[in-house]
């Protein structure tokens, strides 16, 4: 694993099952979802055929763990870096910063999720995109919050919302360890971008 | 199809070629490139299993063809959008508006090649990354030719420069047909949004 693979997984027990997540998101980001066997995974883990069944038992239900862990995580991180902002302009830095840094961190998996969320089944995909539905409300809240106490200068609040979410999810795709900015400067750099597309005095 | 399906194809001949890369489009999208088959792509067309060898060799073949076209298209595009631009400002704003509506019109082609990249074979790869590095340049030289005029107020060119060609790319992942806003909205937005990333007065 070429990322942090830090806190987002550490949740997951027993270890086989967290063995067998990190096996198929490396899989799912070499072969793509469908392009996958069960086979692939097992073998990625060090595992016998037959063992995925104990954990999982479907690879879409591989696929709708990841995207759960994926997206509690982005929210978890999203929450935790406004709560120290004592206005809209440091609440917002702090919230482009760590969702900018989230996506260069986890990139490998934030791209299988971005590419593959529509191989989830119905009643999976509901519950994912209700997480994404929290995330985008929380991100043009916080922009709404700037613009009506008069820090942000914006016409078109759902565009510049998209806009901030745009850039920090596009990390993922073209983010690269060995390149030559570290994700806490990406971060910066795309929170000092943020209040420039928000017109912040 | 749902997207505009209009010049970007119209070069290839004979008919059946198009018909090809049209499904293959199709397919990939749905399922992946590792998850299609060339059955799928042959069914797609409406053509025999055999069609396919006449005039794709290979499934990497149909790729490369799909990914020459969709980056022949886009450096087109935004040569054709600056050269009307009389000044830093204006060619930005022209450049950005065609990025982005190009990315909202052609949206699924666009999100295939960006999911499906890392299939190509190593030659075709090394083609398709010289196109990728023309359009990357292209947007440096633009941004950079501003802020030596003194139109822009960057002290970040690369990262501005990505962050205006992430927006513009990122377009292909969230638009949908049935959203509220057009491409050329989407165009007008972003070509604002840019001259606030890039400090223009």
């Amino acid at each position: 694993m070429t990322e942090d693979t830090g806190d987002m997984w550490v949740t997951v027990t027993p270890e086989a099952s967290r063995r067998l997540l990190l096996a198929a998101v490396d899989s799912f980001a070499e072969r793509g979802y469908h392009g996958t066997s069960t086979r692939h995974i097992t073998a990625g883990a060090g595992m016998s055929a037959g063992a995925l069944y104990v954990h999982y038992p479907t690879k879409a239900d591989l696929l709708f763990q990841i995207a759960l862990l994926v997206h509690d995580s982005v929210l978890r991180t999203l929450h935790e870096a406004v709560a120290a902002g004592t206005g809209p302009p440091q609440r917002v830095r702090a919230l482009m910063y760590a969702f900018s840094a989230w996506h260069a961190r986890h990139h490998r998996a934030a791209r299988v999720i971005q590419n593959e969320l529509g191989a989830l089944g119905p009643e999976h995909a509901a519950q994912i995109a209700d997480l994404r539905r929290r995330v985008r409300e929380m991100i043009l809240a916080e922009v709404g919050a700037g613009a009506a106490s008069g820090d942000f200068d914006v016409a078109d609040l759902p565009g510049a919302a998209r806009a901030l979410s745009s850039l920090a999810i596009d990390v993922c795709r073209w983010y690269r360890p060995e390149g030559p900015r570290t994700p806490d400067e990406i971060g910066a750099f795309y929170a000092h971008t943020a209040m420039r597309i928000l017109g912040a005095g």
